[in-house]
């Protein structure tokens, strides 16, 4: 999407390859609303680092960024020998997917990665096969969230007042993002909305990301506490709701999202206000046959415990916040039953959670 | 309660008054957890601004403040002529009332002090009943805190697991604290139990008060973020949420308290958890007929655009989380309805919300 730089609107990925240096080139979100950079990494490691610190965040992002670090591990092979080859990727294959254990993308990009890489008979043409399935998982991505907004644009009428969480933007995907994609689509369609973005402590990606996102596109909106929604929903000043997940189980209709998205759902269904889910096909995780295994990531408390921000001087700055002889507790997710959930918006349709299994030949499924 | 300064337990109050040097004595909340430091208002313009910049905040600690702040106005009056004195008494009721508009503790701690005033018959004299008047009010909040302890000790046990919201205890009040209060004498009883203190974004007393509050007494906790209860309870890691509140009907049982209190409740509610609220006997309204009535604060954006806290330089900073070009809403205080609610901890007494009216009497209304 539009990033506004000196004036200019120019138009950027959340995530490329650079093929050439065999670098995965990044928008530096920690930094993000304060500073707008594109970082490189250099090896599969660091590109594991990125997702692991949060450069790179968001399902279809980190799903791209491993994608990409898996084409680039396979990349910086050097010999012919395709058994140390396959014993080198599944290395980087682990490396990768142990930097963010609750999202299912970076593995199901991965293993879209390998499953082309198969088809190669020799080290080149298996690295050559990567960074084409990588690249071709990135233009997926980017097709999906732009069929998400096209499905879910029905949803966004002229008054419409939408709650979101988190940041599944364009930054959290490759373009477009999932949640916030019914939104452009509907501005493209010319009609004026409101969005209220959920803080979204302790990383604050509602008011740094999402805040910064709409706010280069020139969408209305306003930053809440994440404790301010229950009270907007109470006075009638929410219409609907619409979050991004890192996981949804396509056996129940669990969501898997950034901690405080059930509590919202659970809001939403005392004001009997519509919740949706929008997901591209490749966070639907077929696997797991019950939401308590997905396995919730437990963050430093620091993270809870103060925040970041930009100082008066201009620099990046953490303050600490709490008490400081304290700690804390800091789940990164949360699971989202399906009965609480009104649709989850894919790029093929709205489903009720409970007909995904029903409906996986169409979400993909038996395609993979 | 005791701090300790210089490794060496001291008790304080919250708000004591020097008759003296007429000024009202308060601990700086605004440093806190950072620094510990008592201020002196030289004047009841001083002291309604030590309420509405929240160095002082707190349902009794506001109002303990405000009929100290009251004679501390009145006592400034120089002369002898009563109907001036009254006409300036007036003035100094509304500067003090409109310094917090969702509180009810200090009109409620204000009309007490103006009826004792009432009974003298010189400017004099009732200049010294407003101060005897005051300090009997400081007295009774400390009292009722003590007797909400004793009252709610036996829903403490050993190993209860306990979540709070913003800060309840002896800092927003004269000393012991309305939702802490039962904690405390849980703890002199011996127990162990472990408390989640809710962050309370965006000014995150729960993290910077309640939590220094529980490491100066000795009690075990942790800091999490507000996001984070509605996923704690899923995993059955929450038994029992106590709150306070700035203001209780007692016709409807309905409860202001801080901005997320309704959030947490509705969660409690979905995991059949008791939601207690906790206050002394002056946060009662017997006046307004439905919480619709309570006027709800909206305060500036920038608190919930950015944070305060201690940065790497021991400085007190703000930085500035959310995107720089986007503004915000930020409703200070919520309602949660009465069936939310399991009871009224008070200092005669747990009851059911919508038994309030019938046992105003108990509750000391016909005694105003």
């Amino acid at each position: 999407m539009n990033v506004r730089i000196r004036g200019r609107l120019r138009a950027f990925r959340t995530v490329t390859f650079d093929a050439r240096r065999n670098a995965v080139r990044l928008i530096e979100q920690r930094w993000l609303p304060h500073r707008f950079e594109v970082v490189a990494t250099r090896d599969f490691r660091e590109t594991a680092a990125a997702i692991r610190e949060m450069t790179v965040r968001g399902a279809g992002a980190i799903g791209a960024t491993a994608a990409y670090g898996f084409a680039q591990g396979l990349r910086s092979f050097r010999g012919s020998d395709l058994a140390r080859f396959e014993t080198h990727a599944e290395r980087v294959f682990q490396v990768l997917a142990e930097a963010r254990p609750t999202a299912v993308d970076p593995v199901n990009a991965m293993l879209g990665v390998r499953n082309v890489v198969q088809g190669g008979r020799t080290v080149s043409e298996r690295q050559e096969l990567a960074l084409s399935a990588a690249e071709a998982f990135a233009d997926e991505d980017v097709r999906h969230c732009r069929e998400i907004g096209e499905q879910g644009c029905h949803l966004i009428r002229d008054g419409t007042r939408v709650l979101t969480h988190c940041n599944a933007g364009w930054l959290a995907f490759v373009d477009y993002g999932s949640a916030t994609a019914p939104l452009y689509a509907a501005q493209a369609a010319g009609r004026k909305f409101h969005v209220f973005c959920d803080e979204t402590r302790p990383r604050s990606q509602g008011a740094a990301l999402t805040a910064w996102e709409l706010a280069q596109q020139g969408v209305s909106h306003q930053v809440i506490a994440d404790n301010a929604a229950g009270h907007l929903m109470q006075r009638g000043e929410i219409d609907l709701v619409i979050v991004g997940a890192d996981r949804v189980l396509g056996r129940t209709g669990e969501v898997a999202n950034k901690i405080g998205t059930y509590t919202k759902a659970v809001l939403a269904r005392r004001h009997r206000l519509p919740f949706y889910v929008a997901i591209p096909l490749s966070t639907l995780d077929w696997n797991l046959k019950s939401g308590a295994e997905i396995p919730i990531e437990e963050r430093p408390d620091s993270e809870v415990l103060g925040a970041w921000g930009c100082a008066s001087d201009g620099k990046r700055t953490y303050v600490r916040v709490a008490n400081p002889t304290s700690g804390g507790r800091n789940p990164g997710f949360d699971v989202t039953p399906a009965e609480l959930i009104t649709g989850i918006l894919t790029p093929v349709g709205i489903f009720r959670p409970n007909e995904l299994w029903k409906k996986r030949v169409v979400l993909g499924h038996a395609a993979r």
